[in-house]
């Protein structure tokens, strides 16, 4: 379905005429359950095979409203789906058509790549029907060394389908897209061999976009949890998902996420590293995270974390830290170069990382393996002089043509967010900044999502692009379902209010649609329009479950003699049948009270 | 109990020896439940009957961290405490001493007062025994119209035992206190018909304060409910409650919440008078009003929110407004308003209400009827209007000697919140801020303590005094216990944040000595000092519920091989014995890299 002037991220329109068409469709999603007062659409780009997915709002008087989706198509009844397959390859003709890539047979898939080393007494797989069934595929990659990245493409001038699709979604012109790629400031993750990703793009002149992390540990977790916790943060907004797995069947699990998603994924290939060395940091060698890298990229991870920041001397830095070094990545990097007395095989290698990340389009995520674990630690030396390190990489990232994105922390006071955000840009040449929160105090363990909400709105309000979320278990445990619910929302939160006080073009009309659907008491729209429309449907039957209270002007909050928008109204109705009428009546007697110096006390010497 | 040098909010002190002799004391209070790890313990002032309750946390490494403490008596297992008798009149014998009250008849209680006006089909109290049942008690009033407040006192020069009471809890000089209320900055609410409460201080140079709404409505509630409500929110750390009750046995639940209450009672008298006349806003009267506040200050209501800024003239300001007035209070005055087409009457009687609340040191918070409810609405010219006349009003408040604070927004978004604060400050002469949120987004129903827990942070780090809290049942019904819980929970953690970031001095002891314990895997100290210890434990128990996992040096997160933190620890152990040791050792090898231009790669010309 075609809908020509539903462009915006919320944007309105009035379908009455339409309607009866479009309820044909309304999505009978069973996933959704509830949620009938809406339905996925599609905006066409230049071409009928760029169909830029939106979620439709149907709404009781007749309008209609398009809210940005990230769902995929999960949440279109129209379109079957089977985990078993993996989604449609949107963007494969794309690829092809470019005609700077190649298949090849791709490095061969090994048992360790699956933590299947030694065989006893842990076993061999412990599910082998976990292995991907999907379609077979060989690995795509850039011909003859070539940077097939969207970043060499914009430079160069082109505007890709990506770029296009991009700019439907966000409601810019696909030249805004490519410049803000070409000159560093947006990146755009898609691995060639990730061609079932809807596009989407990170940089400060685009909505804020929310990460959410999911991965098995060695504790806990199986292959079908991940891919279902995958889906499930895209229904609530995440933009992309991090597979931070560290446990068994990390390369299958891989396998089923990314074939099942239709957002970027991103991974820190050290963690499958150092499994591979079965958790010895010391015996980590360029030669294993480098074919980890490999093999992540011919599966078609979007974005790498890569901690080549954490320098041999900036260790020391950590020593009178109160809470030493809390990446995991940093940690593993610190411990190594320790070990050895040798500086970071990431960072000494760099270059060469780049010229792989180049070939397949993997953005770089770079790492802030020394960002602050408490508040004590926030804004240190240790890491500004990671930072600046970052700065130096994302140099020699953007001379590969690799697109680049920095992240940042962590635990940080608000009086001190700032200044993390504008160092951030100016070392970095405005690159992306990608932050964890921050959380900004440490005492409300089980409310780490609270604590780094706070911080995550304000610096993204200041420019941060992507903010990765923080879930309720932050600290204490790995996240269920509820826990990645709660944590994609609090971040579509902080995200959608740092659109509003940037300005973003579009933003305000969401919250628009919805006070207004609020001041009439039209209580439906109002939870259709809503981020989480079952929770506050669920909020409000528990006092008012019967269906009269849905279209009753009041709620039990107040009760219908103190329901202020009631009263509201009635004034409206009483005093004027138009605002203007009001407005007029009220005008003559405002100018009576002027005249009376617009006061009944005289003014107090102070 | 007297600790001596436990006077900050979050003070460390080594404990180790007093622990045995503490550790008899422990509270085995059944409400805590799990909460072992800490008991209540009293500072005491310069006098015996000044003992400022604390709250102790004893951590395993022999360290004790004291913490401010709002519970009240019920976390004491050395005092009774029976909510049919209420608590003890701690204040009773300072109010006495001072010489400047008188007992008196005072008002009869009235059957319309609990809305019992109409005998049929209603019927009567519907619970007799819901009076309350406790000593009998005369009001107390000031002497021949005298100003009884301790802004009074205060300009006089006098250092109270309230004033006193509240410098320990602040860790402040009782000068401090006494300057800042005189100079109107800071408020001390206690009704001297409150003897039960533990003062406490609002203003922007002490720790930001968390105000939760309770009270019954015309759909739902009881008065046990009310009150356990009360006690609950406390619990967690209320600073403060108001009771918003609006609908039966208004008079009778808020006589068993002020009975039973620690924390200043704030109510919304214009509730109970619209009550008083069925309803019909048209119909309230100054004498209604004025009987009511009256009423509810011979109760001890410590402060109550005056709407007296809805003007007139400002009522159209409001019409072309996407949700109109949002304020209950102020869509009342503005309902009368026109209806009578007359000024308010409240702004009318203004001074007349002066000396009313002088006459039992009531406290004004002068109410935002005019907020705005909708991200369109904020900031505009109705807002700001009635923020003039509340400048206006603060003063005339001032004169008569009774104690201000001025209430705020509402929903805004990030980037106009500084203008509030900083306009409410100039407007008002500094008076405390008192502020519900502000929401910074309206799109998210069911989530708005945290769209409003984002405001409220950074409202209060820019000088907000005290924060009204919201629950996740705004604008949907009302709050049940969890939610109260969640909301009071969440504005601490904004409150906390913001103490941080004004560099509250203490503040961030409390996060240093739970990031210490964190790092050092003291689960249980990371549980006790929490914010929410209760839910920390259980998210901890979910994935690793076995006891030896308390000591374990990892969590379910990331487990045994990724743990950053116990990476971060085994550097240090085998890199050198202390701190000191891995600083000078990697020191060297530092220098050795700053020597060789502290780079691999060459400087990229740009």
């Amino acid at each position: 379905m075609t809908i020509k002037d539903a462009r915006t991220p919320a944007s309105t329109q009035n379908t009455a005429q339409a309607d009866t068409a479009e309820n044909t469709d309304t999505a009978e999603d069973t996933e959704a359950g509830k949620s009938i007062g809406w339905h996925k659409a599609y905006v066409e780009g230049s071409r009928p095979d760029l169909r830029v997915p939106v979620r439709q709002v149907h709404l009781t008087n007749g309008q209609s409203v398009t809210l940005y989706d990230t769902s995929g198509p999960y949440t279109d009844p129209l379109v079957g789906t089977d985990v078993r397959r993996g989604l449609a390859p949107l963007r494969e003709n794309w690829i092809i058509a470019r005609g700077d890539t190649e298949e090849y047979a791709g490095r061969p898939v090994r048992p360790e790549d699956d933590g299947i080393k030694h065989t006893s007494p842990r076993g061999g797989l412990r599910n082998l029907d976990a292995v991907f069934p999907g379609r077979p595929r060989q690995p795509r990659r850039g011909r003859d060394g070539n940077a097939v990245t969207q970043l060499a493409y914009a430079r160069r001038g082109e505007i890709t389908p990506e770029m296009e699709y991009v700019a439907v979604r966000e409601n810019v012109s696909p030249e805004v897209v490519r410049e803000e790629i070409a000159a560093g400031r947006a990146v755009l993750p898609a691995n060639i061999n990730h061609p079932e990703i809807e596009p989407m793009i990170i940089g400060k002149r685009f909505l804020v976009k929310v990460n959410a992390n999911i991965g098995n540990s060695a504790v806990t977790s199986s292959i079908e949890e991940e891919v279902d916790k995958m889906t499930w943060a895209t229904r609530w907004g995440a933009d992309t998902v991090m597979d931070l797995s560290t446990g068994r069947n990390i390369h299958t699990t891989r396998e089923w996420v990314l074939r099942n998603s239709p957002v970027p994924i991103g991974t820190v290939p050290l963690y499958q590293a150092l499994e591979k060395v079965d958790g010895r940091a010391e015996e980590l060698t360029w030669e294993i995270y480098k074919d980890t890298v490999i093999e992540q990229a011919e599966q078609g991870v979007d974005y790498m974390t890569v901690h080549a920041g954490v320098r041999l001397p900036y260790v020391p830095l950590t020593a009178n830290r109160k809470t030493g070094i809390v990446s995991r990545g940093g940690s593993i990097m610190a411990a190594w170069c320790l070990a050895h007395h040798k500086e970071s095989f990431l960072y000494e290698n760099f270059e060469e990382l780049c010229e792989i990340l180049a070939a397949y389009d993997v953005t770089y995520s770079l790492g802030d393996g020394l960002r602050p674990g408490s508040i004590a630690d926030a804004n240190d030396e240790a890491q500004f002089a990671e930072l600046r390190t970052l700065g130096e990489l994302n140099r020699i990232a953007k001379r590969c043509n690799v697109q680049t994105m920095i992240e940042g922390p962590g635990h940080v006071p608000m009086h001190k967010i700032k200044e993390n955000i504008d160092l951030q840009q100016e070392i970095c040449d405005e690159a992306p900044f990608y932050t964890l929160g921050p959380l900004t105090t440490d005492v409300a363990p089980a409310y780490d999502h609270i604590t780094s909400g706070i911080g995550a709105a304000m610096i993204a309000w200041w420019g941060t692009a992507m903010l990765c979320y923080v879930t309720p278990k932050e600290h204490l445990g790995l996240p269920n379902r509820d826990d990645v619910k709660t944590g994609v929302i609090t971040y579509k939160i902080a995200a959608h209010a740092a659109d509003l006080a940037k300005g973003h073009p579009g933003a305000q009309e969401w919250d628009d649609v919805l006070s207004d659907a609020r001041f009439e008491f039209r209580w439906e729209d109002q939870f259709n329009l809503a981020l989480d429309p079952d929770t506050a449907r669920e909020f409000h039957d528990e006092t008012l479950p019967a269906e009269p209270a849905k279209t009753a002007h009041f709620c039990s909050m107040c009760g219908p003699k103190f329901c202020s928008m009631k009263i509201s109204q009635d004034i409206r109705r009483q005093h004027g049948s138009s605002k203007g009428e009001i407005e007029e009546g009220m005008a003559q007697k405002s100018k009576e009270f002027a005249a009376a110096g617009n006061r009944v006390y005289l003014p107090i010497a102070d």
